[in-house]
């Protein structure tokens, strides 16, 4: 079958070609359209100076190809029912594949007011890169994407996301050649060296090579042809060139080419499926594409080159409005495209046009995978409850908390064999998540060795050293409708930031369209924390993250610090079945003190923040003295000591503790949908009772979370202030003036009444960290057992 | 003479042979201290449980690899004199190099405490990983080092920048497998395309393919190599490779693919120098040094293999306290070293050791291009008021104020042909910053055609659309003591985040350090600004980077918010004069109203915030009835209007109007050094009454810089709360709900005082927003000049 169709698909008739050239044209025509007009949109008339745009906005220099492309992939589908979406790299190709839906007719069912008819093009270029309207790139509102045309750079890991568990689904991934130069594309080639042809689908990655960025030649395009090969093959791929600007030519060639591509896939997927495959990692197909910049545009303005250079990068034709000769240009480029033929008297898109779309849901604008929440099922978790640790008494055992969610993870694997994943730069183990291990290797397409372990073309746990490939990974893979979660370290989380950021922007507006469904959420534990990064040290030590989460909306912004095991479970659970949503989540892999019974802990998460009343004074009878606030697990269990220590030795001092699991709950409930009612935040932290709060992450955070709760200038943080190095724990808590000590000043310092024998505790508390200043100093010569000193001391040393 | 040193350098004599091995075995030995003892430094009598450190920390298996390419590059300099670096790659190859250097003599040079005797080994040994000590990976307190080992991926971008205008420099880069994963370090690969072999320095990267990273293979350790040498090539690269782990037989095959990529640099440099270059861009030489990962360690421990796996990435053998047969492993595995002829009686690296090393500053723990505030000149900057905008009346005029800038930078790059360069990635003249091409094209090293503008093998402004080549570069740039400037979009300013997050760092260790001299400081300026993305949209508006740079502490981060050219000019002054800072700047590159002459700028800069009374109806005879403040050019631009409003239509109320450059200002004295007194923030602020804050940023981050000072509660901060899309800048502010007629209701809502007539002006302003809304909602309709509604509309609409 696939032999024949391959064939068939590579050959174009004269009808096939006219049906592309004139889907093509049309939606040539609709991208002029939308940068320029404002009135007249089928040239039924001469072209007028009121006819143009006021303002001129957009991209043309890309967007000839990626229709181009399209109009190929369509065919295809149409001939061989092949799933495929379409991911646009190129920043700025927004027209053509607003076009492109525009012309299946998806664009006017999911928005009405663009209807297939005069008035709804005149909306369509109307809105586009104007107030009230559309973007210029790719965006959430293009139905078919999964891929924001913003910042650059990852539309191979959204397309090798979109694929992983997807046998059924092609992806076809155009890579601009400006793209092409950032790190993270040039770190996404080797997303095959991942990839199962036996479970997952493939990507077609299609680099094309225009020539130039916004303002220059991009290095690719200027390199020798052969270097370009010897580097796509080098990461892997076979290399198939189409290169030229002749018509119809480029269409036959492209369609065999493209028809090549498809057929090497099939031939790839039909051995592994049927057993023939001997376990290599396939050479998968890859498409070089050299057209010109700004392909069938005005060749040159005012005696310069345009078509084939940065010039056509975005508006082409300047002045159009007063300057009368650009302006018949521009009018002689829309007519070369001849409207007449492409939409027929209503102003719909004729039916030689619409001939070559693929039926229904097989159009790539409107293919259910690129609408991942269609597709989503919840996934099967098992009772959380069943990881829980023992806790007979707060603060006496110890356990590794991520352990308890490793083993929660590997059940789930267990249970959704191809709809949960669980990405990691290479530090599954490390993070205590190797329970996973257990049920499934980690995936791997190169060469594995004897004596590898855990580790396996049929694997299906994501480690590769790269934070971008891992957060854009698990973000094709929800955008496509499966779940999953990225543990990385806390302060490399950083490196994917602007990933968070971009991601949180899409789901944020992903919200406002009815059409789109919401999907799984993005789920982001960060478990080697800056407060333990023993021997790492200060570069290891950011909690940056929370800084950027806490910026964006309520409506997606999510942020949980699980102060032990029981409390994580049940964090995780809820994450594990929220949609839409960046949900973070930091605790510390290493052993650490248990307070929290599974019942206990499953309340306090449910509220998100409570009173400890068994670590305090407080008997609830009256307003107490301090409120010790906390959130974090090393900061918790510094706060834990200090009120015990406050406990015994000022008992009259009446000191209540708080945690707080759901950092949003601080925030006002107008701000965040999860902030506490005055009523509850008065409940917790009174209105005027000082709040000496001790926090995991920069002490500003919290301090914008309070703005505008009663007496908000009452709250005193402590954090992380950036002071850190190769030390523990505790004396990371010294430093960062917040440990028990410090937490114990500042509750006399603040206290609303203070009883006797106040002053002698801050004076003993003053010489504790003489002593422990002392200690590091000398201990280098005598280097006692760190790790005692770090976990045994918080009770002893009270 | 280079083509026979080449040969002499490729060559080993016994002797040399016998060198370069004991002072590799030396290396590797107080690595294995370092990780191991905390006693018995020298083996001087049986080893014994007693001198095992109580907690094994720290990486073996990276370290004989970075001991063994340093060794041979030390010959190499000793024989020619080159000048040359070593930046270390791997995250944790941290010992190797400490050892290095203290090999060398430098380590006791900077830190008389580790002195070369038995004394300072214990020393050495003890500190590292352990509290108080050094950490486990190579970091500022490394001498020789302009690169921390910590965050992954940019071992190449700081070797590149570290070598432009640098032509004496070579940079070794090694490169290790793990980290070749990451999207960063995929991407910095291309550096030679814009490498000048006539007035650039030479790169030599070495790819270390050891195999296996944390806890499994690598995608290139297990690629067939011709696979990788088919990458490398694509890159442009000539690869030469080195592989295996016999001696002496490895040291002789090393030496002369070394001596070889020496020839090959030196030949290119010289053929570029001579003139008999033709231009292309040169093959130049990279190393695949293939060893086994824990070269030379134990084979074997427990009967499962160690060595040439990911179970030598850190401590190979564990429990070495307690399990007497890996004591006895350890110890046999030190002797194998056989420490008796690596160090004298004292306990001082032996004359057989010590003859391998550079001398003096040619070491390369002492060079002083890894210490760059060493040969850091003052830039010669010419005298920024020669740029100013003349401004007659406040906010009158329009100018797009980095143009302004963009004349100094001309003058700048004139002035200072081998000191100052401009990184940015493909926006220099969409910043408006273009005239530097007046003077230097963009550096370009592949081919260039007829047509082309401004870029030559010969340019020095760096133009690459990569933020982390661009960031990176610049570090590597300053941190070896030359200037420069890193213009981007202000979102995708979060792309390269962590890097200003770990430069931060690092800038901030080095403070500590008296031996590391300051460098220039790592100046950002951000110009297409979350405000204004007319057509870009969401995707486009975040202005997360002012939020990561507040993270920061005090002694380098610097934020400045001109809002026009005279202040901008200013600024950009204060910036480049400056050392070891952080200085973000953001400022939008659009036509903006003016405010201020330069004199006026110059003192209103230098002070960082000051009251505009021009703008406001406060006479200063009693406390204002309400502040608005702003800080960034578009919301002063609103909030200067909002205060004319009030001016106008509420006469009697006493608006104070105060204007932030230095965000910093905000913050109290003892949380930074721009902080201004309390005395100065009450004269500004008063301390009673409250303050309408138009903010640029988020704007938790006022409420966080004014945490602690008189009542922070009465500030009010309006900022951008992630609502953005394809519109002006005005309905920007709309949405963001910080527009003129927000910050009037704002005013009035907590003016201390109201005169009548305030209410009718809130029912005014609502009607105006609501007239605006349907503006938005209608104008798809009749599609005005969206720019005269965007700027137009500051006065008139008053």
């Amino acid at each position: 079958m696939t032999t024949v169709a391959q064939a068939q698909v590579g050959q174009l008739s004269d009808e096939d070609v006219a049906q592309l050239d004139a889907w093509w044209r049309a939606d040539n025509y609709l991208t002029i359209g939308q940068i320029y007009l404002q009135d007249n949109p089928l040239l039924r008339r001469p072209l007028e100076p009121g006819d143009i745009k006021p303002r001129l906005l957009g991209h043309w220099g890309t967007s000839p190809g990626l229709s181009f492309v399209y109009a190929h992939v369509s065919r295809l589908i149409r001939m061989t029912g092949q799933q495929a979406i379409y991911l646009a790299g190129p920043g700025h190709g927004g027209p053509a594949l607003v076009a492109a839906g525009y012309l299946e007719g998806t664009y006017s069912e999911v928005y009405p007011a663009v209807s297939q008819d005069e008035a709804g093009l005149l909306r369509l270029f109307r809105q586009f890169s104007s107030p009230g309207g559309i973007p210029s790139h790719v965006s959430v509102t293009t139905p078919g994407s999964i891929h924001e045309g913003g910042e650059l750079g990852y539309v191979l890991v959204h397309a090798f996301g979109s694929v992983m568990d997807n046998p059924d689904l092609l992806t076809i991934a155009v890579v601009g050649d400006g793209e092409a130069e950032t790190g993270p594309l040039e770190g996404s080639w080797k997303g095959i060296s991942f990839l199962n042809p036996t479970r997952d689908g493939a990507v077609l990655p299609i680099l094309h090579l225009n020539g130039a960025k916004i303002a220059g030649p991009t290095v690719l395009a200027r390199k020798d042809p052969a270097e370009v090969r010897s580097l796509l093959e080098g990461h892997g791929y076979e290399v198939l060139e189409v290169e030229g600007d002749d018509l119809p030519g480029m269409h036959h060639r492209f369609a065999a080419t493209l028809a090549e591509a498809w057929g090497r896939i099939r031939a790839i997927q039909r051995s592994a499926r049927e057993g023939t495959w001997d376990g290599t990692r396939p050479r998968w197909p890859l498409i070089v594409m050299r057209t010109p910049k700004g392909w069938t545009g005005p060749d040159e303005v005012d005696g310069i080159r345009v078509t084939g250079t940065w010039r056509s990068h975005q508006v082409p034709l300047s002045g159009v409005k007063d300057n009368p000769e650009h302006l018949a240009l521009l009018e002689r480029w829309l007519r070369s495209y001849r409207p007449e033929e492409l939409f027929d008297e209503s102003g719909a898109p004729s039916e030689l046009v619409r001939a070559l779309n693929p039926a229904g849901d097989l159009r790539m604008s409107a293919n259910p995978h690129a609408n991942g929440g269609l597709l989503t099922k919840d996934l099967d978790i098992p009772d959380f409850r069943g990881y829980a640790v023992e806790v007979a008494t707060p603060g006496v055992g110890r356990a590794e908390s991520t352990r308890r969610l490793g083993e929660l993870l590997r059940d789930l694997y267990a249970a959704n064999p191809d709809s949960f994943r669980l990405f990691c730069p290479d530090e599954t183990n490390s993070n205590r998540l190797g329970a996973v291990f257990e049920v499934s290797d980690r995936a791997f397409a190169e060469r594995v060795l004897p004596g590898d372990v855990a580790i396996s073309r049929d694997g299906r746990v994501m480690e590769v050293l790269s934070e971008h490939n891992c957060h854009g990974w698990l973000e094709g893979y929800t955008l496509t409708g499966r779940h999953g979660m990225f543990a990385t370290y806390e302060a490399f989380a950083m490196v994917s930031a602007s990933q968070t950021v971009q991601h949180g922007k899409w789901l944020q507006e992903a919200k406002r369209l009815a059409w789109r469904a919401k999907v799984p959420s993005l789920n982001v534990l960060l478990t080697s924390t800056a407060w333990r990064n023993d021997h790492n040290g200060f570069s290891h030590q950011g909690p940056g993250l929370i800084q950027v989460v806490l910026t964006q909306r309520g409506d997606i912004a999510r942020v949980y610090l699980p102060p032990d095991a029981n409390c994580l479970l049940s964090v995780a659970d809820h994450c594990l079945r929220s949609r839409s949503y960046i949900n973070l989540i930091v605790i510390d892999k290493q052993p650490q003190l248990q307070w929290l019974t599974m019942d206990e802990a499953v309340e306090h998460c449910a509220r998100g923040a409570g009173i400890w009343d068994w670590a305090g004074t407080d008997d609830g009878s009256a307003d107490p003295d301090i409120v010790l606030a906390c959130a974090g697990d090393v900061v918790t269990m510094e706060a834990v000591a200090a009120a015990r220590l406050l406990r015994e030795r000022l008992p009259q001092l009446r000191v209540r503790v708080v945690n707080v699991v759901d950092l949003m709950t601080l925030v006002r409930p107008k701000d965040h949908p999860h902030g506490m009612s005055e009523t509850r935040f008065k409940e917790l932290f009174t209105d005027t009772v000082d709040v000496v709060f001790a926090f995991h992450g920069y002490p500003g955070a919290i301090h914008q979370l309070v703005h505008g709760r009663p007496d908000a200038d009452r709250f005193r943080v402590r954090g992380f202030i950036e002071e850190g190095t190769t030390t523990t724990p505790f004396d990371m808590t010294v430093r960062n003036r917040v440990s028990r000590y410090h937490l114990v000043m500042d509750a006399i310092n603040n206290a609303k009444r203070l009883p006797r024998g106040a002053a002698d505790l801050k004076v003993w508390c003053e010489a504790k960290l003489a002593e422990h200043e002392t200690y590091v100093v000398e201990h280098l010569e005598d280097m006692p057992d760190v790790r005692d000193w770090t976990l045994g001391d918080w009770a002893e040393r009270g």
